[in-house]
């Protein structure tokens, strides 16, 4: 038998390969991997959640184990709620807030819900490839915008919004997937301006947002666009990345409703164990002080890589300096592929990311991830100045 | 905001808003309900899989709550692997299985793989109404075998594949939801028979299979068919359903390729710490008993039900005689409209759910699905007599 595939899996899932061969490199233990955007195991609160798992079945019994609500656990939902009111002063209900299985579900079913084949979306360019993978399934036009300094080219978006009316526009406004930009306050006012009055979606995903390690944080894009904006969020980056827990807060009532019965048909519900153990798991702990620990550990790692990197990488090499999050985005000088210096480095042990498929549409640039939450200081020491050798040999 | 939505979710979704109503009238405490599918709550092992989340940590730390691959965690993929080989005698590898947000996942990562609208698929007249969900999201144009007292009528099939070259086949041979029946096993070769030789995927289903109280178990599919068979899995009626872990059998690599690519960018992963629980509790504890444990309270049940089905119910009302599972299927006299009994019968608080939503075309059906799995004695000599009373107002 030959099955007979779809179109969807059968076009080139361009970002999916790419990462597929680095990542699958980066396995072997041998290699130093800046490659990936795991959190660090010492930040994962593996005795809390141990401590919370034996709670959840005193308190629940076998509800732990039985089917429950595609919307998800009502409790954790208001924790969540209630959360966004103290950590960002925006006011949402539990009923606002929908469980999914991490935010990478949640940009599926956002997708779902909004594309038809050759509809317009946005997204920032350079992107978080998963995203764009994901988008794809839906067979949209992908309209870009860039990123500079501030954040986004909101200029570049407000003329693109006068000839486009797209779905929905995707950003990263913290610590940016894979730039580790931030967007300035002005910028997000000024994004939020140019939305506003339109049918367009802010679909903001905030992933990192929590993992600040300096500087103040900025408004969630809610904060300007209400319920224009639907905010994505995820225990993954601060809790555990494993049990798959994410939400949306999405308080548009019509959006929300579909996003829910979609999300029953995908998969019922997400794992409701699991949702009882994050519950039982903030109840029992200070969330900001675990929140506070992970991001000292984080910060620590991005000053260690970028003395490696001053140390190590050949002039003429630039890299963005994060205030957050797990990623460092080197730009190497004009006329060399990212590519290349990858694939050399790979030879040498040492697995970073080319730029490539974090954009929708340019190839062989000249910018890479590196990823510094994950490695112990010799790896970080060891793997730069290897890379800073392959670097030189590119560079003429 | 007005979200321009997309088609996929305006369609009006009739089987999710049928079963939404049922649902959510059935959850009035005050209400007997014959409406679901939930295991019982006696036959969730609760003990034991609290036992084992203290061992995954213990053995596990940190990997239990960090990312993981995409396919799924592989001891429990090889006792998967294994248990096929045990108890069907079909060989399977570790590689073979993928790992899913229970079956129902399953469903949409092969329709997601096989479909493009238009496309034609072919299911069971009537059939699981989640499938058919999950199906239309890739918009098919729905062909449909009716079932008869041998399982499937494979007479109607083999016309069908005279004209049409469908991209798959969906059934569920063992005390199929929402009739109760099971496949001959001349049916299942006769089936197998009709299929070989053609580009159409038999895609298997098999959530109750294992929960037989009477009779002999036939062969999956996967034994006539090998590699065009893709056999569904899950734990949800043996152990836990709110665990969200089924599986895939996919012997195709073509095909598995691309549902491992595209479960990937959906949601990473399946809960690894879900996955290692029930490894562990597969390990700690004999399945087999705990099947038979289980098995044994639906057989009581199923019993009971019948019991007072004769005892309530008008004549001319019939019934299926489940050899296992967790549904009974009521054809009422001619001329009597089950949703109009439903409708009444909620009224007085007991819900069913009436046949519509499980078929593709038909509408103002005289069948409905009784659930048993899930209710006391008390609940169903009550809930019987109701419902006979309320049925006798329907029948001159």
């Amino acid at each position: 038998m030959k099955p007979q595939l779809s179109e969807r899996v059968k076009k080139r899932d361009f970002p999916g390969e790419f990462l597929e061969v680095i990542l699958s490199a980066a396995s072997d233990p041998s290699t130093i991997s800046f490659a990936g955007g795991l959190p660090n195991p010492t930040t994962l609160p593996v005795e809390e959640v141990s401590e919370a798992s034996k709670k959840v079945f005193e308190k629940f019994g076998y509800v732990a184990l039985q089917y429950s609500q595609a919307q998800g656990f009502l409790p954790l939902r208001q924790k969540i709620a209630d959360r966004y009111k103290k950590t960002m002063g925006i006011e949402y209900s539990a009923d606002d807030i929908i469980i999914t299985a991490g935010s990478q579900q949640a940009l599926d079913l956002v997708a779902a819900s909004l594309v038809d084949p050759g509809d317009e979306i946005v997204v920032e360019n350079p992107s978080y490839l998963a995203a764009l993978q994901v988008f794809h399934h839906y067979d949209p036009k992908v309209l870009t915008v860039d990123l500079n300094e501030d954040g986004l080219d909101v200029e570049q978006l407000v003329e693109l919004l006068k000839d486009h009316n797209p779905k929905f526009m995707y950003i990263i406004p913290n610590f940016q997937n894979p730039t580790g930009l931030t967007y300035k306050e002005e910028t997000r006012a000024a994004l939020a301006e140019a939305l506003k009055g339109t049918d367009t979606v802010l679909l903001e995903d905030n992933p990192y947002g929590e993992l600040r390690f300096t500087g103040k944080s900025g408004n969630s894009l809610a904060y300007y666009l209400g319920e224009q904006c639907c905010a994505l969020g995820t225990f993954s980056k601060i809790v555990s990345p494993g049990m798959r827990i994410g939400w949306i807060a999405c308080p548009n009532k019509e959006l929300r409703d579909k996003l829910v019965m979609y999300k029953s048909a995908l998969d019922l519900h997400t794992n409701i164990f699991g949702q009882m153990l994050m519950d039982q798991y903030l109840e029992d702990n200070d969330l900001d002080e675990q929140i506070r620990k992970a991001a000292a550990v984080y910060g620590e790692k991005a000053n260690r890589m970028m003395a490696c990197m001053e140390k190590y990488l050949p002039e003429g090499v630039e890299f963005t300096r994060p205030e957050g999050g797990m990623f460092l985005w080197v730009t190497l000088p004009e006329g060399v592929k990212a590519v290349d210096v990858q694939n050399a480095a790979l030879k040498r042990k040492v697995a970073v990311v080319a730029g490539d498929p974090f954009y929708e549409y340019e190839r062989d640039v000249r910018t890479m991830r590196i990823n510094y939450s994950n490695s112990s200081d010799e790896q970080m020491e060891e793997g730069m100045k290897i890379l800073g050798e392959v670097m030189a040999e590119y560079i003429k």
